[in-house]
């Protein structure tokens, strides 16, 4: 692996920020919708700077061709890259490649933050089972879980950084909250129903993400409790509850006609309105991207698109002792490289804000 | 009211039925959604003759011209109709004035297929709650809930009928069967997500249903129990349980972006999977247009589109006493216009799939 | 290749019609879009019957697992099937392999209707540069070129029809009548800019396919004349010009975010709008599924999806010798399986109308 | 009229830059599609310091409850605004009251960029014509063309921008430099193919933009020369050409189903690719924000979508003399505010790209 800083075509506009202050990094498996996504908020990034962006693939091509909406970086191939280079290395390749590149780059010196699923169970056994491969556990042991509103002092230490699930974040803004608050009753079996824009399922062409499928059309998949992301809520609600207590969910992912964006509908009993709204006040009080909206105004995609903003509602439900608390996130942002950003500048000391859309004012 | 035979432009394709043996059929409010779907179906029903399609704003033109996937009949003025000229009379008008026009065609004589929510709750009270509107309440309690898979024979002698809500349908086709096999518990509280195509609000441009306001988004509405089909459902789930027990149910619909379909994902606790798939294959064994599909297989709403059926998909939740019941149908068919042709075929003794796109086989 | 009648599951409804009289007919390459799109029709055709629908990748599964809007027909490998069980054999192979399944057919003595591009082309050598491939010259010299309102009678006598391609098809509504009139001027240059759906582009997964990419898009592809469909424009102009004068088209196909449809902007200048209303009104008298819209109306996609019609309009541009021909189809329909259909009628002396749908009242 | 810098409740994140240096501005008309585009871009741009946003109908509201991707600053009553308050007035309201509003802000003081239709035509007879309303006339007389490629050093000390329209802006992006080049003959009569998505029919709901109308087609509408935008770009045309040639276009617009965007197809005869190469390079050589595409390379909406860019390709049509130009913008920012705030950076001396995404690097 050589350096390869010649490989970045173009560059941001000077923002007067001398070079030297800006923190070096390096993206990993740059040509997946996240990884694309995430050159696109690290270059227009006041206070980062692109090393590398790297693509097994698709190396010599430049990003905008594959995506139109990224930058025009040159891709260059992983082998051809030096972690030393950066010091925080960005992992956007598949899981089940993950464990050993974030290991190789920690070996290095350098920082991760592993955007695919590779770190973020912590239990060995539940991860094998999960996602049928292996990973350094040494190094898996230390990964913080970067729900960047949900950890606490952590980030600012952290060597290696598992960043959430698209529909992990949705469903957690929701409930985590109730846990922490000890409002989820054992048993309560939240029912979480939630929707995805087709980015959710990434670039690959397939039957599924054929414009002719998808469109005109709404699918459930991977109901009951089979989707890799239910095993990430329930371990966090377990931490999050004062008590411990586990915490099953029902959970049942749809792919809908829309780019990007996910909503997820968490039906929740045993609560009331007005307990749901404290604990989820109390923890996202001052938070910059996650609103608590005013009751009668409900969460809608479109009013988080673009933006690494959450949007949660809550609604009673007359007559029973149901609440409906409705989550909204853009996937692609909030749900994967917004949150990255938002963890590395958590990481790096930076304002949490810096270089993101969407903060709120 | 005269007769306007001469007002019907365009004719179907002979079938060589003779004329004479045609039932004839009138449309109150046919440049709606559902009344153009309506006469779209009849247009093509073989057994059936359009006497009249009036609408009120649209009277002089041809229903082409408003929906072009409609045939090219002349809409003629209410005022300008005589119900005595047909057997039936399908009312797409909205909910309010149906009751009235309900009424009048019941009293020259007409039977009545009521598409609009005017006579589908039998409590009087509730229907002023629901509705805020008056009606006939002595023919109100004549009128037959016409779900066609869930009636009796009924059908058969009823003066007027009372065309289910579209959401009603989807969700209903899933839980009315639990509740007769007396496998819903009380306080069970079914938990139904549902989402609709934009053609669910019908032909009326708001800031709502606007291309720019609709697609790239997913919005919930009416949530809690407060959408007008939960009632329906609920008095539907308490006659049908042998016990006549109360079933509350958490409602939640969500605007999706497509034109046509529904798909509602249900639920429901303290059964098993066995237990639904047998009360549900019990109740539509022989049934043309409702399809249990096989475990494994989603229930997509591409898989009805088009058509007057329903698919029905099981899923049990590994780990929990949950299972989820996932329902499609196409909201214009099977949720108003196409079940609406499968009471008028059951009300007049014809086979129940004639005209209507679909049938199994 | 051995019968399969059995492997069609499920049947039509009864019509009546005693089976004995039904038009035996198969299907290969019943997978693909056009394929899937011709089984459907074909199913609900009272007087064909399938007996074998192929696919080589597909064998043994049904149908509508792949394509939800089919009916269950059982795909059978095509080592499997005897084209002698059949009187036509409908050929939705790709390109390049049509040409020896056609020459398979017609020695067993079936009759051919080639939906590939196989054999539109007349010119051997025009064909080799077009299509890179080979074909029987011979039969290939038979061929009738299948746009069935401008086909003589020599579709009834045919041994192989060759379907036209779907912006073919719109293009050709539009032009060749000017041509027939003598209307079209040597070095005219019609300007022809056409928008296709992405299912044009047929079943393949791609990254230009991928919901994500063609959603929210409109990008143009294979400009200048280089798509394979200009030929066939430019060849059947000649043919329909009394003298016999070369026509060249400038043709810039786009892809835009629908599913199904295509919309032809035809601008010719030196001709003017009263010449090429009569010219087209003269050819498309009486044609149940073509129809020139009166001046004023615009011609949209809408308007004819899900229907065999085509629906032109004309409008002149004010202060120029320019006119502007709209042409629409359902590129699956009228540009392929429904002409198809439409073509299997005349060859066997049925109504031209039967089973298709959108014919005019 | 009063100040109401109170009225805007939520401010940018500070950027460092001293407040007192900002340029106040003030929208008129800013809860339609391109007023709230234009306060989104306006809100973080670096310089520019919203003091007043308007809305005659939404006065009192939140505009991200109108449009959620907009920020959420309180709309104001224009009878409540002052322009003496501001330095600039951007003025999105509808044409026809644009002209009186632009009169009232200059005789305060106050520099004008009109995003409405109100000062595009100069000569005063065709205005009416088109727009069939009254103006200023003398103010008009002043009134810069604002193609900001395309001006001089006019916007310097321009008192009122005339902003273009959106199909305007693609067709003449395309042809100007041509004409300027003396490339384009007289009588060559380009045909232009244009396509936009639903936002640039604006906010107003109508059965048009209604999401069952606008999805799953595409329709021409104002065909000829009668689109509006036709005789800005023949202005243009006559203006840039050497020998101050009138040169006609044939104009075709289409709507279709997207968002925002629009894609020019423009096809002129009596040109070599090369000349038409050579004027467009020769013209927008450095210019941060139009690009011409590598032969090979096609020009798609997605490429320019969010940004302030546009796409020009060129494709020469084999064996012919005519060529092929696609140009494609986002009608919302180069075609109406991005454009707006570009004008507003070059007529205040900022450097041109200040505040706006998708400047090239």
């Amino acid at each position: 692996m050589t350096s390869t800083i010649e490989s970045v075509r173009s560059r941001p506009v000077s923002s007067g920020i001398p070079e030297r202050s800006r923190i070096p990094v390096g993206v990993l498996g740059a040509s997946g919708t996240s990884g694309a996504e995430l050159v696109r908020l690290l270059s227009e990034h006041p206070q980062a700077e692109i090393r590398f962006a790297t693509s097994r693939g698709d190396a010599g091509r430049f990003l905008d061709e594959i995506e139109p909406s990224a930058p025009a970086v040159r891709l260059v191939h992983p082998d051809d890259v030096n972690p030393r280079d950066v010091e925080i290395v960005l992992l956007c390749v598949p899981h089940g490649t993950a464990g050993a590149a974030a290991a190789a780059c920690a070996n290095a010196g350098c920082r991760v933050i592993d955007v695919s699923g590779d770190h973020r169970l912590s239990d060995a056994a539940e991860h094998r089972r999960v996602y049928a491969s292996e990973r350094d556990e040494s190094l898996a042991a230390e990964a913080v879980y970067g729900l960047t509103e949900l950890c606490g002092e952590e980030l600012g230490t952290a060597r290696i950084v598992a960043n959430p699930g698209c529909y992990a974040t949705a469903t957690a803004l929701a409930l985590a909250p109730l846990a922490e608050a000890g409002k989820l009753a054992a048993g309560a079996l939240p029912v979480v129903d939630a929707m995805s824009g087709v980015s959710g399922a990434g670039r690959a062409a397939s039957a599924r993400s054929h414009y002719c499928s998808a469109s005109e059309d709404v699918r459930p998949y991977s109901g009951g409790r089979a989707h890799r992301h239910v095993p990430e809520v329930e371990q966090l609600l377990r931490r999050m509850d004062p008590a411990g207590a586990e915490h099953r969910i029902v959970f049942t992912p749809h792919l809908v006609p829309l780019n990007r964006g996910i909503l997820a509908s968490v039906t929740v009993r045993g609560v009331s309105e007005a307990d749901v709204r404290a604990a989820l006040q109390r923890r996202y009080d001052g938070c910059a991207f996650v609103r608590v909206l005013p009751a009668g105004r409900d969460a809608r995609i479109r009013g988080v698109t673009g933006t690494n903003r959450a949007h949660l509602a809550v609604t009673p439900v007359d007559g029973t002792d149901a609440v409906v608390v409705t989550s909204v996130i853009d996937n692609l942002l909030k749900g994967a490289a917004g949150q990255a950003v938002q963890n590395l500048n958590r990481m790096t000391g930076l304002p949490e804000t810096t270089g993101i859309p969407g903060a709120q004012q």
